[in-house]
This record gives C-alpha cells, structure tokens and sequence, in this order.
C-alpha cells in the first residue's frame, strides 16, 4: 500500500503516478511544492487559448507552456513527462468525456500543446501558513465552485461565464486573504468578490453548481476567487475534437515552491 | 501650432495623432493615461511571440492583443485605430528598418497580429507621485537602458539577451521604489537588480546600450528594471518578412489609467 507521506517531494509523487502506484487526490502531498492544473489541445487550438488566458489572467493563470512535440515543463519540472506524470487524466472528445486513464501514451499527438495552470492549493497554503481558516479543508471536503454573471473575455472559440471558489472568512480574516493572496498573480491572486453572492449572480449560495456546500457561520462573509473551472467549462463548451485535462483532484506536483510564485 | 498641454485624454491624442498634428513623443502627454508600446507580427508569428511573453512577463509585459483582421484595442481604446493613431511607427523588413511613417494604412494586412506592451511611464509615474526621484525626467534625456548576460526564455523563433533601464536611487529610495512598482506587474513590475552593474554583464555603467547616460551620485545605487526593448531586439533579431514597431517614445495613449494597472 502506498504510504502518502512520504511523497515529500514533486519528483517523489510524479515517479508514483509513473509507476501506477498512485491514481488519486495529490492535496496535502509534496507540502510546499507547486501543483498544477492541466489543459492539451491540439494546436490549431493553441494560439487562442493562450490569448484567452492573457485577457483572463484570474481564471486562467497560465504557469507554463508546452509546445507541440514537446512532453517535459523545462520550467516547472523539467524531468518530468506530462503525458504520464498526473495520477489521473480525463479525455475529452467534442467536449463528451471519453475516458480516464491513468497515463495518455495511446492518445498522444505531436501537434498536441499542453498548459499548465495555477491552482487555488498555492495560496490556500499561504492562508493557512498565516493562520487563516480555509473552510473546505477543515471539513475535508471539495472548495464550493460557483459559475456567476461575469463573462470572461472572450478569445476566438473560448468564452464563458467566469466561476468563482468560495470560502467563508471574518471580515478581518477576508482584508488579510485580500492582501495574501494579491501576492500570488500566478495562481488567481486577489478575490474578484466579497459579500453578496447575488451582486454576481449567484442565487442560492448553498447550492453551489460544482464541489461542495459549506457552512458560513455568523460574522462571516463568503469571499470568491476566480476559479481554474473556468478556463476548463470554456474549453469543453468550444468542443475541440479532442482535448485532456488532468481528473479532478488529481495535480500535476512540480519541482517549484509556492513561495516562488509571489511577485516581485 | 499644437498646444501639447490641451492633449489631457487619450482620445485627444490620439485624434491629433490620427491627423497628422502629432507626429513626435508622448511623453507627458495626457498625464494618468496608461501609454503602451506596439509590436505587429503576421499571423505565422503570432502564437510564437505570445508564449514569449508568457514566459518573459517582466521584460514583455502584454497588455492587449488585437488578432488578425481587427484594427481596434476593445479593452484599452475600443475607438482607437492602430494603424493612425500613434504618432509615428518604424517599419522592418527581414529585420532591417524601411521607414518611419506616420501611419501604416499602406503596409496593412488582414493577417497582421498586434501587441500592445505596458511601457515604464506607468511606474515612472508612481514613484514621482510618491515623491521618488526620476534622474532622466529631471535631466530631459531618454533612460539608460543596457543588454544583460541574462538570457530570456526563448519561444519558437524568439530569444535573446534581457535589455534592462536604469534609475539612480538611495538605499532606501530604492527599497520604496521597489514595493511601488512590484504592484505593476502589467509594466514590468519589480526591479530585476540592484547594485553592481557587472553581476548581470554590465561593463560600463557610464555607456549604455541605448538612450542616455544619467550621473549615479554618491550614496546612490543602480536600480535595474527589465525593458520593453528586449522584446522588440527579440522581434528583429527574429527577421520576420515584415514587422512593425512604434517609433522610440511616440506611444499608443489609451484610455485606461494608470492606477487601473495595480495588481488586486
């Protein structure tokens, strides 16, 4: 049986995704190390995707590119082969879920060009490392996901609603969340929203449309930041005739630190 | 005669540029307006040069991109026309300069690709407005920039050297100036050095690559920002059929401001 906590590092998870020994969650493994969220498409799909992701950079923070030909982030972790190194992939064709294989040696294309986004689990750590309470995480479940009235900046077939992660704080707590998470550009940075959730277009903040419901206690507001959903609910609306992402839950761990990503 | 000083807004520059009664620098025109370098590539470079930025946010900093077949900025300057509307433009082939024309409605193709780059006015700007001196402003002369050892992240055809600017501050102006600009990311964000000009391949401070030496004074340090000189040397140095570039210091006057630019 896998003992998770000794995949201290990037390298160590990715090898156990490698080898097949592990095919679920990475929250909580390699404390300290970077984990990324992953989008491929075909290249014809490339250059407007990338220019969605520049005209929205909250949603959509790209980390690293991966061009057609090429399986290893140079930057991000550069031993590493994108094609077998997630423990759980899904495969998407017209935007229909075709499968979810643990590797996507048999689906790889030379024309396939990959993205690796930031992910809210960088400046969740920050939070915490600064003592503030990150709801979901207490209560063990999955962050709350909301799509709301905001569209993203569309970019050729990319478009959508912007969706929002949700997590309750004092008002105290939200200032401090603000000015932490500002500091991380790279993976959402600062909330696009604090308070009503009806102001953007939320109706029922009980039901959230992805992830789980969770409590808001009194003197809380709910504090939303924009959610890696987004980019992933815009590229399966333009059904590109195939694309992968990583399965939920189950990150690319690289070789960065999360206190590489500040600014400056 | 044009009266600069009735030029307040970034539509009034841009009507005077557009009608050929402007045809020289911005600078310190339509003061708190965000002005933006050009880059246009055809289509062919397009997805190159934006992974290039992507990878070298500090010294390539988009802004904006206008895809092929569009002349308008819809997030910077929805009315603009950016083949009129910048005062003058330098045109290259195979990266060599062909003309200096103040419009390039001849030169126009429906595959042209345009980026517009956050330029240093935006921070220059707010260290002024916290009381940071500017040597260059102050002595009217253009800023000392210099080419580093300090490779950029190649993308496709793109690379090269990182050209840097230089401003002269105190200890502890510097440390101000670099909480100020590190909220800027959009404008090249933080210093990427201070102090000894031969730790980033600098042989003489005193003979700058391109614009003007200033005088560093005594109890002074060098501070080094990444500038939008790289991508454009990165541009040429690529010999693409055809570019186009904004003449030095004649910039696109949008009508975004520049405190819109802070991170949040």
């Amino acid at each position: 049986m896998l003992d998770k906590s000794k995949l201290t590092t990037g390298e160590l998870v990715r090898h156990a995704c490698r080898e097949g020994r592990l095919t679920g969650q990475t929250a909580g493994l390699a404390k300290g190390y970077t984990q990324a969220n992953l989008l491929i498409v075909p290249q014809d799909y490339a250059f407007e995707f990338l220019l969605y992701a520049q005209r929205n950079p909250k949603p959509c923070p790209v980390l690293e590119v991966v061009e057609a030909g090429q399986v290893r982030p140079r930057l991000f972790a550069p031993e590493a082969d994108l094609r077998t190194d997630f423990p759980r992939y899904r495969v998407w064709r017209n935007g229909e879920l075709v499968g979810e294989p643990t590797d996507i040696l048999d689906v790889w294309r030379e024309d396939f060009v990959s993205f690796l986004i930031g992910c809210s689990f960088t400046f969740e750590a920050a939070m915490m490392d600064a003592g503030l309470p990150v709801r979901h995480i207490e209560l063990d479940r999955n962050v709350p996901m909301y799509r709301t009235n905001r569209p993203c900046e569309p970019a050729g077939r990319f478009s959508g609603p912007m969706v929002v992660s949700m997590r309750p704080l004092s008002p105290l707590a939200a200032i401090q969340a603000t000015t932490i998470t500002s500091r991380f550009p790279g993976v959402h940075g600062a909330p696009v929203h604090i308070g009503d959730p009806a102001a953007i277009g939320i109706r029922d903040i009980n039901r959230p449309d992805y992830g789980e419901q969770v409590e808001i206690r009194a003197g809380e507001v709910p504090v939303f930041w924009a959610c890696g959903v987004t980019p992933q609910a815009a590229l399966l609306a333009a059904k590109p005739p195939i694309a992968m992402t990583h399965a939920p839950g189950c990150m690319f761990v690289t070789d960065r630190k999360d206190a590489e990503l500040t600014i400056g």
